[in-house]
């Protein structure tokens, strides 16, 4: 049964630390001092900077980490017209950095978010715990009450079907957030004072068929897997709806991972989460994302994708057509928003073509100081 | 909103300890010394013991607890010919004593389960948490990724759809284990030493459409909205199979909970389970549960109940129509399992009809010593 714990390729081929299989993808606005408290546990990775806001400002990256960073003149000009998909003002953008990346596993954390300490005080390195989830299989089939079979101390309890015990290839790993727990506005102006305090020490995977609120702050993916489905819509500048980015993502995703057979784990790690976003500016950008999921989620509760749709950029193709037929009844947003997915697959399909030659590149790139 | 936390009726003129309105049942072939640890949580409460094995062997229930004893005579006189549904030799004999409580909650436990501690040193009142678990709603159509909302300190995280934050009246809470895990014969015998240590501090509930292995040890439920599905089959004494009596219970009533509109939840409390049963003996009661159950939960996961039935009772008998009909293919076994669950529908209806006067009384009875 051990055997059976370890997502092909065998154990033995896989660096598990993924140091040359990860990027860490992160929207900003400011200097990334946030860095500093992750150094020993993302020193080794590449980082991939999506400066979001005025292109001019420069963004200063501590010293000694590895990256590239694009800001909004960079994105226009390696995709063009097709920047259009690309979301302004808003962590959409993070999307962005997904699309570029050349690494088969990604990492995306906010800047606003700090390494958090187990129940005996020990940093968690939160890196590791997400790569261990997407290495793992996850159950999606039937639920296991002791959460996930494949940690150490922990296997499928009695009554658990032993032909489903080889799982399902991981897409996603979801992390949690303690101290400022992720409220939407109107839970945020009724709880003021609510600290998640609760450690949970629990990886588990949402069953098919579930749908989940997927956030953005703390979380991996397998983008061979999935990577095409992970885009956050269009947000922000010049669109009626903010913070429904990662939703919008999770939603497309859970149901493609379900039709696809993969499988999305939620629980640990947590990271700290240091600042309540301010809960009247929220509730502006949320406002109509509040009574629209109302309409949306049956939607995707409902979704089904057909037999022939066997990768996710058919999926997604797919789903944007329903979206356009079944959502745009709800607010014209939602067929410029099918448009959108459509140019995302387009622009993924040239920056992830298998043949392409690199010539666009980021701006501006660091390199990590010799030790 | 916190008004929406509680199920009707309001808090107000609810118990919150339920002492006049639950019953403990506990399946037994030994003297019942494992209650002096649990005194402090069930001198309170009314304990239904059901005696299991031979008739003639005399139980000792520790003084000060308040309980009636059934053993295999008392079931035989009070169900007549219907006893036939009541297993011999198996604790699924437990449900005899869902079936004559007259309460509207039951709390059931097995007699080598102890007190746990939670990782603060603190005795867990594992009463309390299923009365928590019962007395507040479910969840079961969206996921919440901060699991129950409804505990203090937590809540419906961003992007959880208003229009479900009420929940779901919960029907079934399920405990978990410290120290020996609920494994199976294989997984015993594989990982002989495996102690369950991992204490995760969450409750959630099994989304709607995910079934799940119920286990019998440390499980409470609503009588009144899911009782009548909370048959432990045929098992043990003349059966070809043990060990799957909670699992075939669950399995009912996951399906008629989601039929019905009722949750599910799963994680704390923890009791302490003490002994590992043997895994040879478990081998030979489970080898046919191990390959039938590959084609039982396909069965269960594709069941569909007619809109027509709109009781528990209905639900139940349409089930056994069901099991009838697609899994008497398995085994002859399943014929007489599918009448034996109509056999329980009907004795259930007598002892539990609204105007039944009692004649038929366990045969032993003992009343708390005043202090």
């Amino acid at each position: 049964m051990a055997a059976a714990k370890v997502v092909e390729p065998a154990p033995s081929v896989i660096d598990p630390t993924l140091r040359d299989e990860l990027d860490i993808v992160i929207p900003t606005i400011r200097n990334l001092d946030f860095l500093e408290m992750w150094r020993p546990f993302f020193e080794n990775y590449h980082l991939i900077i999506v400066q979001d806001g005025d292109p001019t400002k420069t963004i200063h990256v501590p010293e000694g980490f590895d990256y590239e960073l694009y800001n909004r003149n960079d994105i226009n000009r390696i995709l063009g017209p097709k920047a259009s998909c690309i979301s302004f003002k808003d962590s959409a953008c993070r999307c962005f950095g997904f699309m570029v990346s050349k690494k088969k596993y990604i990492f995306t954390i906010d800047d606003d978010c700090f390494v958090a300490k187990d129940p005996t005080g020990k940093d968690i390195n939160a890196l590791e715990q997400h790569i261990k989830n997407l290495l793992t299989p996850s159950t999606p089939y039937f639920f296991n009450t002791l959460y996930d079979p494949f940690r150490d101390g922990a296997d499928f309890v009695r009554g658990y079907p032993f032909s489903l015990r080889e799982g399902a290839p991981t897409a996603i790993s979801h992390g949690l957030w303690l101290n400022i727990p992720d409220y939407d506005a109107p839970t945020q102006l009724v709880k003021p004072a609510e600290r998640n305090k609760r450690y949970v020490d629990a990886v588990m995977t949402i069953p098919k068929g579930s749908l989940f609120p997927m956030c953005g702050m703390n979380l991996g993916f397998n983008k061979d897997l999935i990577g095409p489905a992970m885009y956050f819509g269009l947000m922000g500048d010049g669109q009626p709806i903010g913070r429904y980015d990662d939703m919008w993502a999770g939603w497309c995703c859970k149901v493609i991972c379900d039709h696809l057979g993969y499988g999305v784990k939620t629980g640990l790690p947590y990271i700290w989460h240091s600042k309540a976003s301010n809960p009247f500016v929220n509730l502006k950008k949320e406002y109509k994302g509040i009574f629209w999921q109302e309409e949306i989620i049956p939607f995707f509760q409902a979704v089904t994708l057909p037999k022939e749709a066997t990768t996710v950029e058919q999926c997604y193709i797919e789903l944007s057509k329903q979206v356009n037929e079944k959502l745009t009844g709800i607010d014209p947003y939602f067929t410029k928003l099918s448009e959108a997915m459509v140019t995302w697959i387009e622009a993924w399909g040239e920056l992830n073509a298998p043949d392409r030659v690199s010539t666009d590149g980021p701006s501006k790139t660091g390199t990590r100081v010799a030790k």
